[in-house]
């Protein structure tokens, strides 16, 4: 298995996908949100690219969520906090959804075989159904300003690292050997990076200090959200 | 001191540089070669774009310098090989040299107040060049193909890590903690890492395996290429 890895959206050629797995992470905070609604039961959510496109598309009983730089959307149900995502909120539901980046990350993705959505949380997850889909893989850190972003990078090592776990053997490009590298020596410290990171002290500074905790953990959330058609739906076979 | 590293030429823009010291870094080889030719004793090296102009602009008396793509030029003098530059070759010689990736690097940094140029040879050389220069920095890792090269950024990594033992106080982007992260857990393993790497295979293909080594090593070489006008001479502080 080859898996190429992509530092943030800006650098990505759709291209690149055509006949590959795509795994989109944007770590803090759309991909974990977009783990944990599915796991609470969302029935599907939809990437939207615009706040307008959002509004535009909605259709009764379904709920509008994301943010535009960290903060809530007026107008929208929810805001980009996974916590928010209970149960009872989004049981059975439809969710539009539309973030600064990791919507975007997952419109780039489009021309993919397939297109998964990975995070801490859900990493083990995430590399079984990437391993089980039986292409080359591309990991796309959504990175944030057009920039690389350190929580990403460290994410994409994590699923290298697993990847390498259950496939005994693993070819990767230079970036992708320096985010294993990174991820290896940093892997008892992810919660301290993340809350150093640019990303993370911009959440810590808008209150959202435990979202940052909240998408540190590893492997706590076995669902892994997987494109068809145009929403995102838990992939069945985890 | 803030320094900012940039993944690879693509990735920079020209208004990034403005009142800043870039320090251009193509590891592989065309850094390591321009430091090794002013040690040597060449008096200036001329990083020019294209082949066509280096021929275009040699004066009687210079040397044409460079490679394309790892192989050497026809009509040039010298290849990119650092020890091809040796004191009875270049002693008191205007070089005019022309690389795939390393030229383009210097060309885009040109908007910054100084411009240096980094290797693992010069590491410990080209910190002190910059802290003295009292300027924010930005590393600029010259990357293969407008993609990451690992080699450029375990270097990054170096310096960060050189210029923070200097300064005590460092403040660098996620790009760069993930940089410095990185050559922190592989310090031991320079060599390893520049065999394993695309470029670094990829020279040893071609028979390059001594350069490779010979790029490889720190702090051995106290010289530093400093931009004057169009020509880069020995940073004479050093």
């Amino acid at each position: 298995m080859h898996v190429r890895v992509i530092s943030n959206v800006n650098e990505a050629s759709s291209v690149t996908f055509i006949h590959r797995t795509a795994v989109v992470i944007d770590v803090l905070r759309a991909s974990t949100t977009m783990v944990a609604a599915l796991a609470m039961g969302a029935e599907s959510i939809t990437p939207v690219e615009t706040v307008l496109d959002a509004k535009a598309m909605r259709k009764p009983g379904e709920l509008l969520g994301g943010e535009r730089f960290g903060r809530s959307i007026p107008g929208f149900d929810l805001g980009n906090s996974p916590e928010e995502y209970d149960r009872k909120t989004v049981q059975g539901k439809r969710i539009l959804f539309t973030t600064t980046n990791g919507t975007r990350a997952v419109h780039k993705a489009l021309r993919a075989d397939f297109v998964l959505v990975g995070a801490f949380v859900n990493a083990a997850a995430c590399a079984a159904s990437a391993v089980s889909l039986k292409r080359d893989a591309v990991l796309l850190c959504a990175g944030s300003h057009d920039e690389f972003a350190l929580e990403d990078g460290l994410c994409a090592g994590l699923l290298l690292h697993r990847l390498q776990e259950m496939t005994g053997k693993l070819e990767t490009d230079d970036f992708g050997a320096a985010m294993l590298g990174l991820y290896e020596s940093k892997r008892e410290r992810i919660l301290e990076m993340l809350r150093q990171c640019a990303g993370g002290r911009k959440l810590i500074k808008l209150g959202h200090e435990r979202d940052v905790t909240f998408c540190s953990f590893s492997d706590t959330i076995p669902c892994v959200p997987r494109l068809s058609g145009d929403r995102l739906v838990a992939d069945r076979q985890n």
